[in-house]
């Protein structure tokens, strides 16, 4: 164990959390859209806090807070996304967020800023009201002007209004230098059910999965359903019935431990119950954190629609509508966060994220880790969101002493 | 044979079909729905028509026309729809009409109206835009004045508005005497690509079929597609898609010669890529003349239904939404079109109607058959309805060669 020794204090983690969650509040969750007043608001309030524990904080052009510590690197960065869904949950985030800045005030509180800087930081629109993950690719020049110019929310409102409504627009603009940074942690609600059902504390994220996203068109013919004989149809329908069992079974063959998929919508054209449908729409979504897996059961969905539609003589098309490929993270410091867990006696085990993060993105610039605190019932991107105040003071704890330890390595 | 010998006029038949297609006239097909201003003013020449043909006609307070020929019983009632659906075809319900009319006027031209007595009907409302088969049920007193004070149509108009600004409310109401009647005889499209397919010319309707329809709901839990283990989901879809798929193969294995059945509903919610499914709901039916196999059909889902919910923990409830029994057509009346079709030359064949007709509620009342001519490609309830000349032509005179055996049985 290294010679740094520094304490987070409980009751000022709750605090801030608990005062975070005004922006925006809603029941027992928060709404705080990127742009949007409350988000706004609050993240001139991450600012001030930060200033307040001895960081030189700063809002971007693009509404990213960053709070940088009073020493040269190499330093730690921390922290996650302050923006929410619609009815979203008061930590899914925000927890990240201020886990940064808790741990950045305690190292300085220490004494110890220059052996062990920590930077913090709250990214901007992770959530993609406008763009996802915005904030964060914002800070490596990875967001094109031309991206930004064509963005709009779900009711048409441009982008770039929205940042000049904000104030942000006339801000300095900001890019990380992955030279100051040895690595980036950030913080997370599981937002599953896996933590709670092993009855662990802790996880310590290998590596966020990728995402393909598939739209399979059937062709069919439409007709009367009483009045057609079985053979003579073309039905879309039941093609289309056919092939999704098909694939939900030879997924299940393909599966390593991890690896999960969906058949989230099935659209059966016109819908009407006395006519044979002319066209039927899956979507398909598949992920997993090893491309291989993804490839296989790619190759398995287009080998079951061709398939299916030599079989029933209809046209199948399977279009990929969305590729993120897996994101590793850096097992060293998934090695460090583990042996603080270690080290303060807290369940943990090793596992992916199924949904994506900011470390997505912050991963390709700079060795990044996550590290999971359990989700009551599995509950994310609703209100009832929660984690027991326990759970969250252990993975603050957890994070600090990896933090200790990468500082000391 | 009997002594009994007229002949339809192809011409007059052609002509007065084609002017019946004038009113409502879309394109190549028809929207006159009932008690529109085209179906009005069809009305009104419908009764013109009989009249000139040298019937007692009149139109009734719903709307149904009625030319009763001049002579006693037994008479043989002859007719269809003259109502569309929107965007209809020219022939459907339209081309039964006019037949009962040319044969109407050939029987009397022939003075033979003492010996052959033929009415002639255009019922109202046969395609449900305000209440399925309302016009010839309300001929036999079968339908509840609460059953009109609650009908509206697709756009919420009541029935009874639609009623009075017609014109037809202040009309004397009808009712058919069954003891006037040998028989009922409606003649129709086919509305489907069997005759085509087997290059028949005349469709001989055994039987109307029953139709079930059930609401089959599949409950699940909705979670994150990316963050919920495969082995912990409660998944609406994958469960919802797995019986669908046993449905058609359990139908297929129970299927009688002539079933048919149909999922033309299938809905997963909320219908998003990354949301596991909480629900799922499927539209299902059942066709067949015989009640055996419907039954049998019904089983089978009610007890995958259960099969199912158990294998899945699940709750799936299966609810039946629409019952009608079959009809069963007059086989004594099936065997005179077929002699008639034959002493024509005119390829003929037994077949069931798998979509309902007037003759479904006539046959309650008094023997009743149909005769079905082809459909161009199977099509119908679109305005590219089509049948051939030739083949409207021999339908005519193969249900005319009908009438005068029937009369002279």
């Amino acid at each position: 164990m290294s010679g740094l020794a520094f304490e987070i204090d409980p009751a000022r983690l709750l605090a801030d959390l608990r005062h975070l969650a005004t922006f925006g509040k809603q029941g027992t969750g928060v709404t705080r859209l990127a742009f949007s007043r409350p988000d706004v608001e609050a993240r001139r309030w991450l600012r001030e806090r930060m200033e307040q524990a001895g960081l030189a904080a700063a809002i971007d052009d693009v509404g990213n807070v960053i709070g940088e510590a009073p020493a040269d690197g190499p330093a730690i960065l921390i922290g996650s996304h302050s923006d929410s869904v619609p009815g979203g949950g008061w930590l899914d985030g925000a927890m990240g967020v201020i886990y940064g800045i808790e741990i950045a005030r305690a190292v300085i509180e220490a004494g110890l800023a220059e052996r062990c800087p920590v930077d913090a930081v709250a990214f901007q629109d992770e959530e993609s009201t406008y763009l996802p993950t915005l904030g964060s690719r914002t800070l490596f020049g990875a967001v094109g002007e031309d991206e930004i110019s064509v963005a709009r929310n779900i009711d048409g409102h441009r982008l770039a209004d929205a940042i000049a409504a904000s104030g942000f627009a006339g801000n300095p603009p900001r890019r990380l230098d992955p030279g100051r940074y040895r690595a980036f942690l950030e913080a997370h609600i599981e937002q599953g059910p896996r933590l709670e059902a092993m009855e662990t504390r802790i996880g310590v994220v290998t590596a966020i999965v990728g995402i393909r996203r598939f739209r399979v068109h059937v062709d069919g013919q439409a007709g009367h359903a009483g009045t057609v004989p079985m053979a003579m149809r073309k039905d879309a329908g039941a093609v289309a019935i056919g092939l999704s069992g098909a694939l939900l079974e030879g997924f299940a063959a393909l599966a390593g431990p991890d690896t999960v998929w969906n058949i989230g919508s099935l659209t059966l054209t016109p819908g009407a119950a006395n006519v044979i449908p002319e066209a039927a729409e899956i979507v398909v979504e598949i992920r997993d954190t090893d491309p291989a897996i993804l490839d296989s059961l790619e190759d398995r969905l287009r080998a079951l629609a061709r398939d299916h539609a030599d079989r029933s003589g209809q046209e199948i098309a399977a279009i990929r509508t969305l590729d993120i490929p897996p994101a590793a993270m850096d097992p060293g410091l998934g090695g460090e966060i583990e042996a603080a867990a270690r080290a303060l006696g807290a369940p943990h085990v090793r596992m992916p994220s199924g949904a994506g993060h900011d470390a997505m993105v912050l991963c390709r610039y700079m060795p990044s880790a996550m590290l999971f605190v359990p989700s009551i019932g599995g509950h994310s991107h609703t209100v009832i969101e929660d984690t027991s105040e326990e759970d969250i003071v252990l993975g603050c704890r957890v994070l600090a002493g990896a933090v200790a330890r990468i500082a000391s390595g």
